[in-house]
């Protein structure tokens, strides 16, 4: 990958500084409030505006919209399917987080319709790109069953079906879009010991987006950055709930010359 | 301000940790946990009673209700129609926290028919105050974008529409009743980088409410403990996450000699 | 109690670390988050699926289920009462959190309902047994206003209504199933400081559930490894926000040579 690669990294970061895109989060409930401090931690804004009559009205002055399918019941259902056309519409970047699709129903069958929204960018594991792609795979709850290289087919196919890029998270983020492939190779294993990082990922990759010039860009610098925190914060905390903590901090902390020096982009 | 009005913020620190009051709190998604640890870091005790039927018994026997509308949707609303007459009746105190009201319809005339409830304070940043008040504002989701001295007329204007104090958060806090109005100067620039410290603060305040002499000097009280604890935080820590954990362990570490050694009340 | 009691705990974590259950969560708003972490980081893995046509299909796949009633609301209601069925029916073991049962009506209601579904394990403190169990109790809100020892008489009759076992936690943890009983004497007075302690214990509890000989057996390993986490924690943080992460750091941390050492299991 070239230099260059690595400073539309550092560009993007600096941008996301510099904007505070303001991100509206329609997530689950079990990681809302830890979603909301990465937002702040990076140095974007969080609102999480969940009233179905509000919802669309808020997706189209906020700068990015995350939907997060993870604890969905009938109202955020309403609220979903009202934000995804208006942040559309209003020409801001919106990002699909479907958390476990696939053996549940309600929310595959809503992931699936909202594809046809066209996502600036699907966020998920190996088995839950794979699940709403269509193809096989072996998820049950929120963790996958299969490796990040194994969605390479999905990823493409989920691009084919409208979606403007893929971020496939796992031991190597992988990113695609219609032209392009990244891996992704930071992070660090502490990060499965935190509830809710997959989901603050999909929030960052939306501030990302809000900056970003395309979301293929948007997607690599969110797996570098959190990546990196990643790796900071195990270098300082060694057990979960620190590391937790450590984090943030290191989401706060990570700049420019940590991207250069630590950044495994290919 | 003379010594007299610091020994009220101590005394009534006293007093909270003392009584240990009860507070319902019907708050935003994002925030329940945070809220809850700040609570119980002070000295008070939590409940979040949302469902509609038990919503309006609770709130009959806690020592103060909070009603936050951050992420209000149909069946809270329900729950806060019942709760907020149920609490007056029984002649609990209770603060109204209008977030992010504004731009935003349901929240908005939710929270103007709520005023007619007469909240023992409303307690909201200067964008808040300014549009729960009818004036012009320049929030855009939960962050403010006046200063606090610019909401002073509005405050007063809900203090004629029948709140019995406003305290309005800022760099410095003001709190208004009636007759009187004070200047806080404690606090500091982390506590905006933590999701829901605005939000704990309408806790706490509810808090004070339960014992102190008058909503007026509980909104007084709030400011200069809560300013403070972040202080004592900034001091400990200088990243987001981190100083989450700091401002926790220091309102249960603020204490009378550093209120009257810090507190910057005017 | 004899030695091997205590091995039977090390066992347990032992298994439950090795098998990593998946813990499917209807529980409360305020701690949705603490409760997935504490799962994590005593290396079981937690899911909160809550869409009433999801919960019944994941309750018949996960390997344990808790049901918390703290902020019941209509359609948390209706998922309950189709998950606590699939799990009996799965021949997977499913707790029972009665939060705040007594003066508040609709959940005392729909936990007495549930016993009917034979739960694997109640766990409360003494003021929520006893009230679920129908004797006059003093509680208001999530916090006791009995010793647990004042339980004992009302477990025992939760057991003949139908569960295979109970745990009261309070100073002193209690244990009961149809033929024995134990008492636990680990634990912290800052576990009560920090909100969803308590709920986080039954979902450990459902964890050993998934793992353990039976659920006297997971009441036990819950009381004593959790017990033993608050002290680990207690030595590292004496203030209420930084115990917090040093307890999910001391779940992560806790073995057989800690529990053996300092394990209080009468």
């Amino acid at each position: 990958m070239p230099q260059s690669a690595i400073e539309v990294v550092v560009e993007n970061l600096e941008k996301l500084r510099a904007r505070k895109p303001l991100v509206h989060c329609l997530t689950n409930q079990v990681v809302k409030g830890f979603t909301a401090n990465a937002l702040l931690a990076i140095g974007a804004a969080p609102a999480m505006v969940e009233h179905p009559e509000e919802a669309a009205a808020f997706a189209g002055v906020a700068d990015a919209l995350l939907i997060n399918v993870g604890t969905i019941e009938p109202l955020q259902i309403e609220a979903i399917r009202a934000a995804a056309p208006a942040a559309r519409e209003a020409g801001r970047p919106w990002v699909l987080d479907p958390v476990a699709v696939g053996f549940l129903s309600v929310r595959t069958a809503l992931a699936r319709e909202l594809m046809e929204q066209g996502p600036s960018m699907v966020r998920g594991n190996a088995s839950e790109i794979m699940a709403l792609a269509g193809f096989e795979a072996r998820g049950r709850g929120v963790e996958s069953g299969d490796e990040s290289t194994a969605a390479r087919e999905a990823a493409l196919e989920l691009v084919r079906k409208g979606a403007r890029s893929v971020l496939v998270s796992g031991r190597v983020d992988l990113a695609f879009d219609r032209d392009r492939s990244a891996a992704v190779a930071n992070g660090h294993a502490l990060m499965t010991r935190v509830t809710g990082v997959g989901c603050a990922m999909g929030a960052i990759a939306a501030a990302f987006c809000a900056v970003a010039a395309d979301p293929f860009d948007a997607a690599v610098s969110t797996a570098v950055v959190l990546g990196l925190a990643g790796e900071i914060a195990a270098g300082r905390a060694s057990r979960p709930g620190s590391f937790q903590i450590e984090l943030l901090d290191a989401l706060d902390a990570v700049d420019g010359e940590t991207i250069r020096r630590l950044g495994r982009l290919q």
